[in-house]
């Protein structure tokens, strides 16, 4: 049975409580539990993880290794500014699949440019909850290969 | 029974014959089969257009207005710089989902940026003709809610 | 009779039809005919063309050396992003105005830059509907010298 | 009867004395002259004011509030460098038209960024003392509305 | 009895009568009412100044040495453009503070520079009216030592 | 009672330690003391926050919704790196006034951008102790109304 | 025999009779009877072909795949705008040269860019129209190693 | 008897009062001394002028045509920002020096950008006072030929 | 006896793990032992220190006053983002010396940067474990005098 | 007979001997000798000369002058770097043809720019060898007419 | 006796033969003389020395140390290029005077930045032969104080 | 014997001589007398060599070929100006310690961009004199593997 990790970024656990009109009413744990019915309907193991910590999503990252068949990544705030994440990405050797609730384009100039994608197979961004869902599928093709 | 418009942008279609360890063994032909296919199992109608021309690109999308549900396009090197098919996009009202074979964020420093991306709901790029069918899935779910 | 040519760019077609709190009600067809009526009150003729694609409207301005005395082009999106209008409206030696629908200088950052403006007598640009009437007497004044 | 303040900026008072290849042969006096005689004609009120100063400039364009329909304004080199009179015409609530003798696209690099433009309704440049004339008709033709 | 300077610069004497959504309803005369106000309370004198003339403000700004013990300073518009009142304010050997009404790093990108703040003690934006009173706080504070 | 949070970046646990002469002789200690002290007499709440961690930061942030009724923070040395804290910032329903010891402007250049400054009601800086006095002062004031 | 594909850019068709203080006065068909000529004697074959459309120049470029066995390209505009023009040469597994008639490198800022260049084996510019012969020489040489 | 006019921008008139340690002890009058007593020796008129407004500035550079021969010039703080002075110094036909107490080489970065060499004949700075009466020297050789 | 903290940035735990065509077959334990080794031989005292997180960086750096006579310091991917980790090298009164594994001159655009290295004493990259060795002799050096 | 000058930039006398999958196997020498029967066929005249120095480089191409008809230059590295080379150019009144082995535009970024481009008539690179035979006989053609 | 060193850049050794419309008729060695004549005049010792490459004036600039007491130099092209003479002019103890024929701020973009002169005293450009002659009493006034 | 060459860039035989706040006290000669005993000690041949001359600092590397077995450089100036010194890293196929006296970091902005860093297997900077002894070192490591 295929392995999958699931990393959500900084402020990413007040989902559903803030900012509803940008990023929906569904909360994480709502969410996670989602990711979780859709692993069990298509056959594979998902574990999910949050953090508002740089260093604790590197370290995360790294012991994915040998653990995980691949990281479904949503680096928030952390996608513009973190060369220590794209670094750990780089490490693990995992395909990785970046998603976005939001369509980067459409905000702040600085959203636009992203450290971490280049490290990801494929980036998924703007579809809300469903981005996670999209990323799962794709992953799961892609380790299937 | 909802109408989605699959767009694909200039020189897609040599899919399949040229630089295949970039694009992939599969042909243009063979990746609409694959996107009728799909549409036929998910109970939707899809129509297909290829074209190198940005004037007929332009055209398209604004004819699908009234006609279709949704418009998945690959915009491909439009995407870079073409201001005619942003602008198209805009004035039509419908739902657009932006697809890319490849993970643009790995390419030439000029293919980070997009003139269309800001008019789509979403973008999937880096998961080869997988992106076009998650593209189709992030449609099916947007127009039917 | 002094005879204009006037060249509407890429997505002009929809006039009317698509966002019109920002460039109004009237189609092309009634933007057509009132330039007609204009030039009929004004004693000149006047052509209207429309095309949503670069290279036609590159050999459209190519045609008119000869057969009008002065050009009045909406470049629209080529307006930024088109070196070869550019270069055909330095090709054809005939008086040129540009004008827009809209005052570009409240839009988006990258429609600030024009590249055909400097092939040009003149701009006008932010008055609308009128703005072709005026580049129109704005012509008129320039070919009666 | 509508009344429209004509405001001329720094120079213009040089009019037809300095290089006039660029300028052209008028007078400011004369230019005047020809916009009164225009208002005359079209059945409105137009004041003509000169000034080399942004302070005087400024605090003529507060003035206006109350006092005039509308604003025709060339601000010449402040164009490029004045947050001041783009903050006054802020102020004023009052459809502001924003003329140039020359096309500014023409000359140099930094005459192509302007700070009060986003403030007006529209811009006409290039066709020397007619920039003015139809920038009173576009005037005339908005605050008739 | 301490005596400090309050600055306005151009297009403040418009307070309270322009765009009341940003700068609110209370009027310059109200403001330097308070200001005296405060001024009575706290046992200084205070002295207000409005300008929309750069060099008047450059004027009264040298004219405060040895007759003013510090200076709070509002430039406005000339915050960003001004090396004349930069100039100024270096020259005269008294404390600065820099006042605004609005959070500058809320409005335009080129409103984010400031030419003059690098020659205040501090500098105390977005707290409308109440920036002067803040301000003024900090300068007794700063020549009470 | 009004109850307000204010939050110390990293490195300011080594207040009146480090660099005397750029950021005075009070240590974090005292100066928590002074606000304590200032917030008895104003009659209201005060809690005081330092860590040198980002993301303990934007947890303290999180946390404070519901619980606080304004957030005073001088983000050091994030203030020019973090998205994460922005987005925390605006994910709190708070008020918040930025402070800072130093005038940023005075500084190395890359300090002269805020990230979080857009997030805040207002900025005060360059004070040293006092800015934080008048930032509680600046906030009482504002969840008073 | 050797089967080279000349292909010129938009405005080329004009060749002789605009600019001609910039281009010369030679037209395109003499142009290509030139190039005819040179061809016999040289024991190859050429094709030419212009055309003033993005889309056209590319469709034009993918058929000579398996047809010719070098590309002469003139993309004079598109030089410096397409990444579609980019990409089919990229497509094409074709040996190409890139000529120009004028120097590239006395012109407007904006023509010192070329998109295309880096898909050339070589890159000819400045000699009118020994540009072409000499690219000719280069392309024999190149393809019959 | 050749006559020279001397202007001196804004801030000038404190020289000698202020930063002693960058602009020297002379003050403004006893530098006009200099002046004129080098005019007397060397047998031309001189006339000096200061102000602090670019308005007057302005207008005083349009007023010496017909007036003088030529005009030297310490544009000082609006060397940097004035294209008003600019284009009064292009509008008056005259031979302009400019001259600079300081090496403005030396000095911040927005200083070395000059708006107003482009117009002068010749430029001489950083020798202090000494810049003033080589700029003399170097007028009276210019309109001496 | 001096005793020399030496300090690894994120990732570098995974040292001899991941990418060992990038940083070699050495591991992080191994690293440390051979520093330690080292220090013995040359009769100094070493302790090393790893952490992913950025906070935690910052603090060990700043306990290491009046506990270390120096700093070596390898900063990784904070190098290029952390002006935290620039703040604490500056508060704590310790000389520095900044090591990296790879030559960063050789590696993307980004690692170019260094905020890190105007606080060193001097910086060592590109001889990978090398590059820790030369680091504690230089900084032996500079603290021996 | 007609007298050519071919110079070679630095590192030129490497040829063959150095990075031979960039440059080819060809010495310099062979290239001489290739040069010399070339002009021997053609019927003129060729002179070789090559140094690492920008002194004896811009030395040289001065006393080309009344000695040759014509330049053909490879720059090298001075390409990109050298003002002085380019003054030279300027000075000496001979037509100049810039030749490199290599095409430019596949290197690095700083080789895209060329400082002595401009001073030439046309620019040939990418060809090899084959680049200087070219460039020989664009000059004969140049210089025959 | 004072001794001054006047030292001229490369393809100064062409005055009066090359571009005489830019830089006159006099010849280098006619204009060394009239600034030995003008040494002769005022009592002063000049030597004059003119190199087209780097190194040699890097060179005679170290030995100008003790051997003379101020510098007049001409760097040309390297202005805007050399690093390596900006630090000979850094290293040796004198006076420096930087002077040019032309007004670089009229002349090519690059022209506009010098690296030599924020190591000069003052910088002298654009009044031809005559700027040596004022930069030799510049520095002759800074030498006698 | 292991043979290296340290070459010392422009402006260093002054060392000891010159701003010896920044360079210290000790001569080249010292210093390569220092290098030599190091040399001794540790059983390897060292030849020294310095020039001003970008070019023969060119010719130099190129004869390292065959005749040493490591290159230790401080191109002090020609760091951040010699494409002409990178290539001829580039060809001589030996490897490369690059050194500096100083941080450049520390220094001016257009220090820390370095044109040969990309040619080194490693750079050290910062540590003055020892700087080199440190490059010896990692040069031997280097060679004896």
């Amino acid at each position: 049975m295929k392995k999958i990790l699931v990393i959500h970024g900084p402020n990413l656990n007040l989902l559903g409580q803030r900012e509803v009109e940008v990023y929906g009413h569904i909360t994480l744990d709502e969410l996670n539990h989602r990711l979780e019915k859709f692993a069990e309907e298509e056959g594979f193991f998902v574990e999910t993880y949050q953090s508002n910590s740089e260093g604790d999503l590197v370290t995360k990252i790294q012991e994915a290794r040998g653990r995980f068949d691949g990281l479904v990544i949503n680096p928030a705030a952390y996608t513009h500014t973190s060369v220590a994440i794209r670094d750990a990405l780089a490490a693990v050797s995992l395909p990785v699949v970046e998603v976005h609730l939001t369509n980067i384009y459409r905000r702040e100039e600085f959203r636009h440019k992203s450290l971490t994608a280049p490290l990801a197979k494929g980036i998924i961004s703007g579809f809300g909850v469903s981005s996670y869902l999209l990323g799962l599928r794709a992953m799961l093709e892609e380790i299937s290969r």
